[in-house]
């Protein structure tokens, strides 16, 4: 069970070291961590307002979720508002303005409207971004988290190793994209924590190509990037190139540098080295070999209740490696109308500050 | 085809008649709608920017997304920005400041952060609200967007024939979601439009909950919402429900209000009308039945490339209904801890102002 009156609390100390008066939280997975409730309000408004000045705790909420955000909710004031009602109405007949100050919100997620809607309420106050005190404290994964990730590893891992028993010569990638999705949710998945990557042959150069029509054949590179979102709310992201048929030497080739590449990277993960270096260190071994112009993206990021998170693993980022951080490693190589091959794993670091490598499919090229 | 170019002809000439000088478009499906490129930047940076002074189109992508762009965007301008470059600082090397007084930009979806990356290059300029000017536009399809609309609800109602031949008791929620979700990729669809949701018995009554482990049982009622987005990036969203095994007379009867409060609406559309005149005649058959607390939120919204998108039909909005237009009709009456029915059907206002209802799959009660 995740405590989130703790991890309110711990916000809370924080805000008000910073001299906060009103926090405003509108991301719905930040919502999500701080209460439990986990809704996608659409374009609607739902926002946990945060008086701290009287420690008041608001969740405002579309009148159709009100039901589901009372059960889930560890924040038990919770005020609906229905279609036809003006939030920023709501808003102002239920927080008071008196002595606000200083208005902490995610300047990173809150949009321009919305930014005018309450600058319009609490016209004396400044307003300050708390993107990065919330990003701070989620970045820091407990090991009840690591639980919750390993359940989503576990099941994208049981979906790849049944999903590749399907693939056939003149399957289309669509095909695979549906049966792997069908597969998750068989082993309790909600679904996809992001859209299904399925890419063969030159397609698979795309980083962030979408599936289609196109049907697999011998010979083709099979990139297959995806995970799951579990019904905990935890999501999982890995990466397996495989080979249809019969690999030629190329392909053996480049298969084998991602994976070194890979390796290189995963065997300097442990708190207290730079991010930077895990970037590095995997770029070199794709250099050395010549193939450094065709990996040009970063080589991992954070995950949690989001499937991009805090940190960014790329080789301008000196912040210094910790227990707690837990982040993929996907070094690629991308050739425009050859193919592409990108091997991705998950790794945390754990109270003694080493690597725990959460996903254990083999890295070996596998021939389909 | 979509003729993209004669699109942001439109857009431009209306944003030089309200004396825009710089027009700042960073929401993915208007990027979508203008250029045809079709992506999701996840945090990264993603912009259209158009120097109306000198008529200059600039689209800025991800580096990793330079070949996709290339290839479906209608505007050749591409510049990349890498994960570790700060995309503000490429903008201003692009574009220049020279006479930008008055910028345009999406306030319903910039956030605050990059809001203020842009008034730092832009600092003398004022910034408006362009979100309406976008939504205008984009409200009215024209045929060829029915067409591609059309396709989108012919794959989900042979989703929704086909998936409820596997529906028995002891199933599961998700089990459904599944099947059905892998019926959308055999028929072509790129997935679904938005969660898929699968309510069975009491948790029908849940407008928004998500699907579960909960089994289905005799005398349950069985909601499906779901919609597919098709591979030419258009949305479908419709909701039957069912009854498993055995209805009783209070379950029929509820059946029945909600299908002839579809219908009420349904009745009315056309041209002339007050958008608000569908909510109303839709929410009075339910009244009249004493059912109308139960019934909490508008009776549509409109979509395309979206899932939500402009109208917004609900008991207060004034504006007049006209050709173009595209939205759901999708009254029901949730019953807390009982269960709940709901019955969506798009329509579209024709050329000749007519109602056409896209969406053709039974609405009579059907016992599962």
């Amino acid at each position: 069970m995740i405590n989130y009156n703790q991890r309110m609390n711990t916000l809370t100390t924080r805000l008000k070291q910073e001299g906060a008066d009103l926090a405003i939280i509108m991301d719905p997975s930040n919502i999500f961590y701080f209460t439990g409730f986990n809704s996608d309000p659409h374009e609607r408004f739902m926002g946990l307002i945060i008086n701290l000045k009287i420690e008041k705790y608001t969740l405002f909420v579309p009148a159709l979720d009100e039901s589901a955000a009372a059960e889930a909710s560890a924040v038990q004031n919770i005020v609906t508002i229905s279609d036809e009602q003006n939030p920023f109405e709501i808003v102002q007949s239920h927080i008071s303005k008196e002595g606000i100050s200083n208005i902490y919100l995610e300047k990173g997620y809150i949009n321009i409207a919305r930014y005018e809607g309450f600058q319009n309420i609490f016209d004396k106050s400044s307003y300050h971004d708390m993107s990065s005190i919330i990003n701070e404290q989620r970045l820091i994964k407990s090991r009840q988290e690591i639980e919750y990730l390993q359940e989503a590893v576990d099941i994208i891992e049981k979906v790849l190793s049944e999903g590749i028993k399907k693939v056939k010569v003149g399957m289309t990638e669509l095909e695979l994209t549906g049966e792997l999705e069908l597969l998750m949710k068989k082993y309790g998945a909600i679904g996809p924590s992001f859209s299904t990557t399925v890419l063969s042959g030159e397609k698979a150069a795309l980083p962030h190509g979408s599936p289609g029509e196109r049907q697999f054949k011998n010979g083709d590179f099979l990139l297959i990037d995806f995970g799951v979102i579990t019904q905990k709310g935890y999501c999982s992201d890995m990466t397996r190139t495989f080979i249809i048929g019969e690999a030629d030497e190329k392909q053996k080739s480049i298969y084998n540098i991602v994976k070194d590449s890979n390796q290189a990277a995963l065997n300097l993960v442990k708190s207290g080295v730079p991010l930077k270096e895990f970037d590095i260190a995997a770029r070199e071994v794709i250099k050395q070999n010549g193939y450094d112009e065709y990996f040009n993206n970063r080589v991992g990021h954070g995950l949690g209740i989001e499937v991009h998170e805090a940190p960014s693993i790329h080789e301008y980022n000196e912040d210094i490696a910790k227990a707690g951080l837990f982040f993929t490693i996907e070094p690629g190589i991308y050739i425009p109308d050859y193919g592409g091959v990108r091997i991705e794993d998950e790794v945390y670091i754990n109270e003694n500050g080493e690597a725990e490598i959460l996903t254990s499919f083999p890295r070996d090229l596998r021939i389909l």
